[in-house]
């Protein structure tokens, strides 16, 4: 099986769970009063915010697997799971994102945003080492930092979602705001590996 | 990254955001009398008129997106936050579609989905506008004037949805039909731009 | 604009408003007696035959419209502006087949329902000949009997729309049996029309 | 018609209703209290795990049905619609699982669930015998033990879910576990296949 297919696949389910987000902000209930509609938008800024940031992560992902996917250039069995456990989780996000909404004061709706964050991670740094162990499904001329970088971007994203489980037993209120640390570490690590490889030629 | 990836993604959030439009359609409760199918259809001719315009007005979205990456040859990472920004908010046309049907009469919602409208429309300027300037994601050869005509054709849908949310103060019930302009300015644009591109030759 | 595009909105909005048809079936409400399994399940028989027949319905347009894009080599804009509207209808597709399943006795639900297709087959028809009228979207070599069979195949559609809300004021129930004729009728069309090239060689 | 479209049908309907499943979890009523959140997330397990197995299950059948289409090189009338039957069963799934999710004790709703999972495996064992047929629709060069591979895998889903029906009717409970062997047995196919086809060379 060619990568073209999962691919398609993967599009097809991050789009999907993406827009779903949407179901988790709270409608008007029927026969309410038109006055109700300050309270509405309001009293749900905290859903707004999870909303915004559940898309945001997710795009994260979808951007760090399509990086991960312009380097492998074949699949296997084992490889195809690995990708669908990894899809299990990212449609698993509109359940999650409802959750911490609906419950931002409780630790442990937090502790399972968090784990859902952080299985992603996990399965993301599974599918780029099993990918690239021996160059099992990548080029043999594939960077070894390149691959270094491929995965520190993953445990990144899964020690931020760590960070976030410790901290919601301390204050469930701001563990959500832990997330931006992903796409600024991001940064870090591109703008760092940038300068190394300059600083090597 | 090439566009080809971003564009899978748009074409899968527009198909999804389009196609959930229908349930800010009410349906039947379960248990009613059948008779209440008279009033269940004819009470809310306002939400079909909603869900036609939403889906046009994402329609439209669509093709100008569309007609931007008929140009874009290559992405980057900020032109790539700008693409998920922009999904962002046409993730959230259901939520603002649904709103604008259950109070129509209230501004407060009115400005909510106008401002939603904004926002895209801000944010496809500034995709073209970062693309085009000193023609950083499309061809050198690309012609000046059709990038000001990218321009103007974001310009008109911002302009629009500003119009729309004074309005909305005035009279929330008309508002709506302030978007019927977006199409109707698309087209003497691009009348204008044919005439002005004929008579230059 | 090549048809390239429009075509992967077709292919999402189809198959986002299939699934969605599943929506339409009764789930058990929370705290439901094990026992009401029976009567949730032969209760509901109607609408499951509303959902396969929808299913099927929407498949034979997507079909159809495959078919027709097969020969459809290019795309203008009030072409695509028909298939945005053939594809509001489409979208629309879950809502009528809730509405006909909860309302099945009631000619005014069965009057929506095959409005909803009326609408399909004559954007269908429609998207057909403004295609092919002084072979406009399509190959100039394209064989006339062709054209007149992709005509005909929409007209079959609506005509069987048409019976179909005639019907449902004489008695709503059997209404939605007289859609079996759209694929019995497609299948002489082809037959027939098979025959024809047949005996012209 | 070529196969690509159906592809692009089949992808788009397996990844939605992948995504869906997700609406098979409870999510917290509006005005419940903090505390609750231990009962609704350790309170529906069965769900989690009903939800993993339903994914994992239609992953199968993805990867199954692309098994077979990589040989499948046109499509025919007949085909076509086999395959729309199938994924009319493909976007059941979210409804059975949700059915058996509430009613983990009743042997109907197993029965059901069984049930859709048995369509499934019978047309995408039709699916392959109608196109290797003869070598119907695929190449003329088609090793014929690639083709009783693939007939074997199909009866191996089907038989499962026979077995899944017996044993809803001994205990309800345990015929989810059942599937398991699917995956399990599909290994043992491939596993005795790879060793038949060395041996032979």
């Amino acid at each position: 099986m060619t990568t073209h297919r999962i691919e398609a696949l993967v599009d097809g389910i991050f789009a999907i769970a993406m827009t779903l987000l949407v179901l988790t902000l709270t409608l008007p209930a029927a026969g309410k009063e038109p006055t109700e509609v300050y309270g509405l938008l309001f009293g749900q800024i905290d859903k707004f915010f999870n909303y915004a940031l559940s898309f945001v992560l997710l795009a994260i992902f979808w951007v760090s697997h399509h990086q991960q996917f312009h380097f492998i250039k074949r699949t296997d069995g084992k490889h195809l799971w690995i990708n669908i456990f990894f899809l299990m989780f990212v449609a698993l996000m509109p359940f999650s994102t409802s959750l911490v909404g609906d419950y931002s004061e409780e630790p442990l709706a937090e502790v399972f945003f968090a784990s859902n964050i952080l299985m992603l991670g996990i399965l993301l740094v599974w599918n780029w080492v099993y990918a690239t162990n021996h160059h099992r499904l990548v080029d043999s001329s594939l960077d070894p930092r390149r691959i270094a970088l491929g995965k520190k971007r993953g445990v990144v994203t899964a020690s931020v979602a760590v960070l976030a489980i410790g901290l919601s037993f301390v204050d469930p209120r701001i563990s959500s705001f832990v997330y931006l640390l992903i796409p600024i570490l991001q940064r870090v690590l591109e703008y760092r590996n940038r300068r190394m490889t300059s600083a090597a030629t």
